[in-house]
Formats: structure tokens, sequence, C-alpha cells
């Protein structure tokens, strides 16, 4: 970190600061310049918060200088991690690798028409939410259990592995005996008890930005995950909360690049809850596939006008083969394949 | 709701949604104008959501009428609620209620030096987190039901009521054998799990409002809490996050009124979170008792430099003094009593 | 539009308010719901500000049916407008066309080195600031007229087209005589004024979003320009304001789905500017060809490490070509051609 | 500043930036940490942007360290500016400064009625658009300099100030002949050359911030003004674009103690563009002069329902007595008067 020091900070702020570095452990260093004084503060940076220092009189503002997180990081582990699904699909190094499948589990008949369609299509594992966090009290909850058991035989009968999320920690053994990958959803990306039950199982984990976090704030929370002994997690871009309101969400595609660069967890876009409409999903998804994504997570329904559900933004099955025939082709413009 | 129409809508399009429109038990109403035909849906919309219509072929988009909650509107509980607090305190019904505190419980010494200050001002609710949502895994996560004991001894010993926050809903019944009003925060306003939770025990509620998340979304969160059937919700506006980085949080000021207009819960404002620095507490916290709130959320720490979290926003006991002078000021100006 | 009348609105609102669409020329028609009745005015409501009726007593709040722009709109021309520009270059109908050059035009050396390896590339139109709005008045403001004189020059000894920014309206009839395309910036997308006087020459206008536009504002100001004679405009995405500070600005990719869908004006995309790091204009570039853009307006500098402004996203030589290969492929692969 | 190498920067890197600084007349200081290199840039760093050290290969950030603005600031002014009015009004220097009148000016009738009700309540500046920047091209857009004649008679009939905008820079001689304040607008905060003309004339300005415009960028663009010769500026916060949609913008309220701590400049709220809803604009008034403001500026409209522009946030004349009556409370409840 470095600390600057107010413009006219006293001697005796100054020495007070650098006892308070040096009683943390760290060494300082102390540079004059014509209007500010500032401490570099020498030493690994990162379980401390910065306001450990911001606090002490005299001090203008602390600014990092490593990422807050280690274990997330490329410079910990330069190679990309690779998570292995059962069914032969896999989430990182090299693939293009999609998840899909309907919102919300409705039926077995919904659910094995979705799976027959995708399955078709090339993708190896199956969505479907049993759990369904929904912002209003008196929307469909989800069928909880049943559900996951739905999934599981569907996704068996189809040799695909299951992605559903969990969204309470007393939850995550029971959601972890049935899926293949624990998905945590935007809204509980901060639930800091979700991400330490989901760091204590052995199941990968696929962890949504929150839609008011920032890069930095996810990768942190994946941080959670790892530090408490998972290593195998991916993280997804499903868009953030701005001031455009033509579409339900605004993808961040930025965050696509940016994150491969800072971590080495491969990275997965939702285009479908990122816009929120089925027509703008195919080229949404494009733009992730161009822009390095390792996977994308689809909501796909047999009859939209049905679903109990996001009807809205799931694609039919035809909206769907054009749009894997799409993916095909900008993959491997890009030098990938289709996993 | 409205339907509208796309520009070229067929006759049967439309004869499907006024069919799917009586199916869920609406009368519709069909307006054609020069350029759209649109759909009136008559009865009571709430529980249902825009998408199931949108998703129907033809359908440009739907706007609801009605907000989509009942239980915390203004229309339907015209009169202010009123939350009455062991110790005399009350939020709502025209009092102005400062509820004060450390961040992080950390000690007995540091909890009753804080609570003899707040106290001697005239605060009868004590705040201290017991379970601390923290970003990163590496910071302190507070002291856990320890803590919650603390709280209770040291309110008791100065007869305060006691808020902290709970973080997972299977501490629920733990957080209320202590607290007298649980405070749920802004990372976990979707955690709906919680949230109903929150909603089976008879301790009042204060909820922050999430900081990705719209005024209506938190009133939403309120109403989960109200229909599993606690009554006793009280909302905070405590920052939410937007493009400006001088300070942690933007304060929505606005959302204080549009708060008080349509709903009948307490408003309460968090101006140490709003903010993240200890010199801008006192003016925001009088711009919320200046805009109509029910009550102040404010960080104290008797040494802020040696505050494990939060330090850099809590004020001081002086600075706390002042605030509490001014805010006495405003609140009469404004023709109200700090209670 | 539809005027929703607030639940206790008397019959003597609701009068008035029909007596005050009537005036203004339009049909009302009244819906008489459970909680509230809703008057549906008939006629185009396109000039109108839902204004003019949300001031009137009794009324909750007013919805526009249609969207408030009609030339620029695909209804009202439904096949996509097409620029032309010499030197065989176009903007819209099917092509992907890539104007590259420096930021700012700092001398004839610098412009000629780079409209040489742009050209190579393939690249028909040379972009290059001699007016450059900055935010500090202390940096480097551009060379003026003989910005554009050394950028006419260039162009015409490589064959190329010239697009220049103009920053005040009585520049544009000086700018036009030496630009192909004008730019509008996106600090002047609601400088009204400017867009009148681009309105009144017979240039083609590239019109970027400014960054706390929505994309309705965007093809209002289009409609701006369109309105005051001149139909040969483009709009460009190049980054808007949120939260995330990892990256300088957000780029919008659905918007370009959004704006495709919505008007008929080619749309162009500035990886430059919405990232303001040279590592990531390649993915979202190529991001931004495989959502359905016309058009990349990217910055290229022979040596970004000396740039006078925007170095640190500005393309080095070898970069360019890198991204302009797979630019193509990528192109290629959505069923388009770099043109 | 403070530039921050990259991990694993070579000898030569550092060499190389270490030659740039002291190429631009700076000193270095290089501080070697466990992780980073990181070089202390010694001197008025404030002309430099700091991409001419982020283009350096081998640097990863930059870090400013003081505030890029310096005529702007409290450092170089430390006294409040006090900008004198005739009438009798002044901003800064203590007072709270009311500023009332319509929106655009539309007729002497509604002019002259506003003026008497405003100067009845003690308001001695009136305010008016007669050029007036719209987002529709198809909306009212003012009378022009029949405008400004009709606001200098009507203001000088009744003893009072005018402010009024000015859109182009070519218009600010002539708005300068009539108006006391010059207004530039929202929209037109990053129009720079409208900026130095502002600052080529010796009448004093109101600045507002730009709706998606941050803090330090608001100061920045008053230090074109200050450095142009003029040093009468006032900053004006008028609600910046968020994701909330409940109000029209969100009024930022931790701008104001932010800014009166920046700078020495008086700063004035506008809880009328702020809120959009005339029922809002009293208690985020109210709000703004608890957190510190020098001045309001408020729309009053004898009839708001026949108001050409901005009717729905328009106060009434009662409405506005209502409010004037608690600022005075306000005001003096945090020790001001209105002046």
């Amino acid at each position: 970190m470095v600390i600057v020091m107010r413009a006219h900070a006293t001697p005796e702020e100054l020495e007070a600061v650098k006892r308070r570095v040096e009683e943390l452990g760290f060494r300082s260093h102390i540079s004059t310049g014509s209007e500010r004084t500032i401490i570099g503060v020498i030493g690994d940076e990162r379980p401390v918060d910065p306001e450990v220092f911001e606090v002490v009189p005299g001090v203008e503002r602390v600014v990092r200088i490593l990422k807050p997180f280690r274990l997330a990081s490329r410079e910990f582990h330069p190679d990309d991690r690779v998570i292995e699904l059962p069914g032969g699909a896999r989430l990182g190094g090299g693939a293009v690798t999609v998840l899909a499948g309907p919102c919300a589990v409705e039926s077995r008949e919904q659910l094995e028409a979705t799976a027959e369609v995708v399955s078709a299509a090339g993708v190896k594992v199956l969505r479907g939410g049993a759990f369904k966090p929904r912002t209003s009290p008196y929307s469909f909850q989800g069928l909880g259990e049943k559900g996951l058991i739905l999934l599981r035989e569907v996704a068996d009968h189809h040799g695909m592995a299951v992605i559903t999320e969990v969204v309470t920690p007393e939850d995550v053994p029971l959601v972890a005996s049935y899926a293949d990958i624990l998905q945590i959803g935007a809204r509980n990306m901060a639930n800091y008890s979700l991400l330490q039950a989901a760091g204590a199982v052995s199941k990968p984990v696929l962890l949504k930005r929150g839609l008011g976090s920032t890069i930095d704030e996810l990768i942190q929370a994946g941080e959670y995950i790892l530090s408490n002994g998972n290593d195998q997690v991916a993280l997804c871009e499903r868009g953030i909360r701005t001031f455009e309101t033509a579409t339900r969400f605004t993808l961040d595609i930025n965050a696509i690049p940016v994150l491969k660069g800072l971590t080495s967890l491969p990275v997965v876009v939702d285009p479908s809850h990122a816009t929120g409409q089925a027509t703008l999903v195919k080229p949404v998804a494009l733009a992730g596939v161009a822009a390095g994504a390792d996977g994308l997570i689809v909501e796909v329904h047999p009859n939209p006008a049905a679903a109990l559900s996001d009807g809205p933004q799931s694609l039919t099955p035809p909206q769907f083969f054009d749009m894997m025939r799409d993916v095909r082709k900008v993959a491997e413009a890009v030098g990938r394949q289709v996993g």
C-alpha cells in the first residue's frame, strides 16, 4: 500500500503512521514530495484492510498496490484452471462449453423435452432451477428437492452433467448430492455464509457476479470459496445494473478479458439474464465467445409462452439450434472449439 | 397491466393474448390506436409477473399499472406503521430515533465505552455487529454468539434496546433470542431464505437496501417479511452503487420521501455506510432528518483508529455529541423530536 | 400514451384530463379497472412530452406507447440506411468498416506513419482529432485547423476518407470543408446547438453516445440531426459510465442489437474509449463485430508511449494488424466482410 | 504520482520509466517492495496526465496523489469564495440563497406572475430559460433573445438579479449582456468551448454537474472557467444518472460536503431537476440546506399544468411559500440565514 499524508500533516502524525505500519509487521518507506509525503508499506498487504491506516490522524488516503485476492489470481496460479465434468464437458482450458436448460424445473415433461433439444445440439451440461430466488414473494419459488431429483434423472438419461442453484448454506449438502456443479446466483454473490458452505464441498461452483458488484468483488467472492478449500470455481458475468433500461441488465463485455487477465478461473457468460430478451441472446452470446469466454449459460424452454419464469428470455428450440450453429462458427474464428 | 402489441400484430395474435388474459382470471379491454393496439388487463395484477404476457407472440411490452407489493404499501395500510422497542424507543410515528454503536463488537471494554457515550447522548438503541459480512475472506468476521451476549449485557446495563445483524436463516432464532431488532444487511437484501426466516419470528426487522437494488425491490423484499407474518419491518437507505468514487456509496436522498409516500413502514438512514468517511457523516445525517427519515443508524467507536472494521467512517465520542446536537435542531426545524 | 389516474382520483379530475387530451388534438379512451382508471391517448404521441399530462391533478403517471423518435426509427425506414464514403468505404448495408488512426493529430510524421499502417491493413477511413475535448484545461487541446489540413493531405495521399471531431457549432462549416464524416463526441451528444448545425450540412455524421445517456436519448440526438435535414447519421457505442472502475467505461454490448432493432442507422463500436486499455481493445472489438456492429473506430499510434493523448488505449502497428486479422475471421463467421 | 510497475518488470523497463519521469521535469524516487516496485514522481503533477506514464512498457498503473485541479481547490484558496450579485443576493459566505422562477420563459404574464410570487417569498434572483436544451427536437426550444429581454425587464421591475442558461459559445456575449449569472447546464458541463467562452466574460457562472460526471470532473470543468480568467464560479449538484428509476435523477447529497471540502466555490442544489416531481422538491431542498449548500435553484410556475416544460417538477406558489418557510427553519437550525 501507499499511504498519502494530508498537505499539512505534522511530523508527529507521520511518526504515528510509521509506528502503526511497523506494529502490523510491515516496513515503511517515506518519500517527501513537494506537496505531500507518501509512505510505502512494504510486505504482503493482501490480508490488511486499507482502513486500518485511513483512520490514523493525518492520513489523506491509502492506495492498494496489490489486488485484494491471492488464490484466485493469475499471479498465484499462472495456468488456466480447468474444471472437468462428468459426461465429458469441461470449463476452462480452451474449449467453449455451453450449459443450457430451462430457468426453472417445472415438470418431467418440460425438462425431458428441453434436455432432448439441448443434448441434440451438442450440449453436455443441463441447467435448471429447483430453488428459485424471486424478487416477488408471490412468484413461483421452484420445486425444491423434487426438482433436483428430476434434474438428476433426466440428465442421467441423456448422459449429461447437472448445474443447479443453491440459495442457502444448509441446502449445500443436499444440492451437492444431486448436482455436478453448484450455481451461486447474483443475489447471493455476497452471501458469505453460502460461499463458505460452498467452499466446504467437493463439487465445482459457478459463481455469478452480483448485479451491483465490481469485478474485484466478484473475484474476492471466488476467493472465499477457494480459501475454504474448494479449488473448482468458475466465474460468471451475467449483466450489471446501470442506468440503461432498454435491457434488463447491461452485460459488461469488458469484464471477460479483464477477468481472464486477473484470474486463472474459467469465465462464463449468461446472455439470457444479461439481456432479458430472447431476440438479444444470440448476438450477445456470440459477443461473449468472441471476447474470450470459456462458456455460455443459456435458458431454453420447449414452449417459452408457458414458462413459469423467465419466459421472455428463453430460447425456443429452433432459436437455440440457430444460436449453437453460430456459436460454433465464432468459436472457430477465435481458434476454439465448442466442447 | 397494459399490454402493448407490436406494430403489425395479427388479429390471431391479439386473440391469443386476450385468451391468455382470461385464462389467468382477468378481464381484457382492447383499445385500438393509430399505430398500436393496447390491451388493458382488469383485475389484481400484483401476483402476476408481466413476463407471462411479454412472452406471447405479437406482444411488444407490458406495463405494470399497480406496484408489485401490497402489504407494504401505503394504499393497503394508510397510517404510518410504528415499531415500539424496549427501553422506550420507537421507529415511525413522528419521532427521529437514533441507533448507534460500533460497527463490530470487539470486546466488552470497547462496547461498554461506546454504550456509555451514546446513552449519554440520549440514544436508546445500541447497534453492534457480531456476525460480520466482509468482502474479503481475510478480514475480521465478528465474535459470533459471544458478541451477542456482550451486546445484550451491555445494553441491559444501560437500559437500551439492541439491534444486530443476522446473515443466515439458521441463525435467525439465535440472534432473535438476544436482539430487539434484527438487521438484514445490504448484501442480504435479496437473500430470500433469510427474509422468509425473518418473517417467521416476532422481532422487528430493519431491512437495508441492496447496493444495486431499486426502491421497488427494497419494498418487495420488505413484502417477503410481511407476507411471512412479521408486520414489524423498517427500511433503511444506506447508499447505492453509482459511478461516483469520491465516496464509498451514494446516499439516495430522494428515496426518503419516495419511500414515505409509497409505504407506511418506518424509514431509517445510514450516513456511515453511505459515505464511508467520518467527516461526511454529520451533514448527511442532517440531510436525512431534513428529508423526513424516522431514524438514523450511526457508527461510533471510542477509538476509531483502533477499530477492527469501519474505522474511517466511525464517529469519535465528541463528533457524535456534536452530530446529536445538530440532529436535534434540524429535527425540531421540521417539527419532530429526537425520541 | 396511457395515462394512469391515482387510486382515488375524482370524476372531475378524470374529466379535466380527458379535456386536456382532446385540447391537444387526441382522442381519449377510458378503461376503468378494479383499482385504477386508465386513459388511452389515441393519435401520434411522438411530438408530445408526457409531462403535459403528468402535471394535471389526479394523474399518477403517464406511459409512452411509441418511442419518442420517428425519422431514426426502423418503423419509419425499414431498410438499413447506408452511408457511402469517398475511397470506397461504406457504413451500413452488411459490411464491417474499420475507421482507424491516432487519437489526436500531432504532426505530419505521426499521421503519415499511422495512415501507412492502417491503410496497409485495409482501412479506408482515417480518424484523427484536430479539436480535442479534454477533461483538464491543462491537457493538449489539439492542432485546430492545422490538424485538419494534415488529415486531408495525408488521407488524400492514401486515397482514404477522413473522419474528425467537431466540438462547436461555429466550426461545423470549417470541419465539413476538410472531413468526409463529422464526428460528434460523447461529451457533446446532448449539445443541441451542435446537433442542429451538423444537421444543416451535407456531410455524414458519426454521433457518439453520451457516457450518461440512454439508448433512447442517443437515438433522439440522432433525430435532431435527421430532422434538420441531414439523413446521413451513424450511431456509435463507446462505453457508458457505470460503477465498475476496472475499465475506463463499460461497453454496452447489448446496445448493438437493440440499436439495430430500433433504428435503421449504421452502428459503430469504439473499443478504444470503451476500455481505455490497449490489451482489451481486440477482444472487445471482436465482441462488437460478433454482436452485429457495422463498424469499428479504433485508435492506433506508431509509438503510443510518445502519444500526446490516449496513449494507453492506442494499438501499436503490430497489435492493429493482429486485431484486423481476427476481425476479418469473426466478420466472416457471422456472414459479413470487412469492407 | 506513484507509478506501480508490473510484477516482473525488467530493470530496463524501470530505467525507461525513470528516464521518462526526468524528461518531464520531475524527480523520481524508487521503492522496491516484496512484489512490486513503485516509483514516486516528485513535483507538481497537476498538468500531467497519468497516461503519459501508463503507456510506458512495464508499468501496471499510475496513481494520482494530487487532485487534477488547482485554482478551484481549497488548498489554493482556503477561504470561501463569495459571489456578490446585484439586488443584494450573494452566493457563498454563509448565507443560503434561493434562485427561483419558471423552467422556461413563456410570456411576460407568466414571468411577471412568477416573479411576484418568488419576490414576495424573499427571493432576490430570478431564474428562467430563454435557450432551452431539450432531449427531443420536437419540444419547445425557448423564446431566445425575446426571453432574455423579458427576464431583464421583469427582474428589474422587482429589483432582482437574473440567472439564465447559455448553450453555445457564440451566445455568451449576448446572454451576458442581459443576465447577472450565466448558467451552464448539465448537458453542457463538458462542452469545453462553452466553458472557455464563459471564462472570458466578467459575469459569474453557475455550472451544473453533468448527469454522468464525477465530482472531480465537475471541479475540473469549473477549473476551465477559472483558468480562462473568470474567478466567479459556483457549482451545482442537480442529480446524477443511476439505476434508480423512481425519480428522474438521483441527487448526490454526499457531493455537497465533499465539494465544500475540496473547493472554496459556492455550492448550489437543484431539487427540481434532481427529483422531477413537485412533491419531492421540498424534502430534498431541505436536505440540501441541512447538508451545507450555499443555495437552492428551484422551479416555480404560476400554473404548472399549463407549463411548456418541466411542469411536473414546478412548484405552485403555495408550495413554494411552504418550502421557503421550512428552508428558513432548517437554515437557522444549521446556523445560517436565507439571504
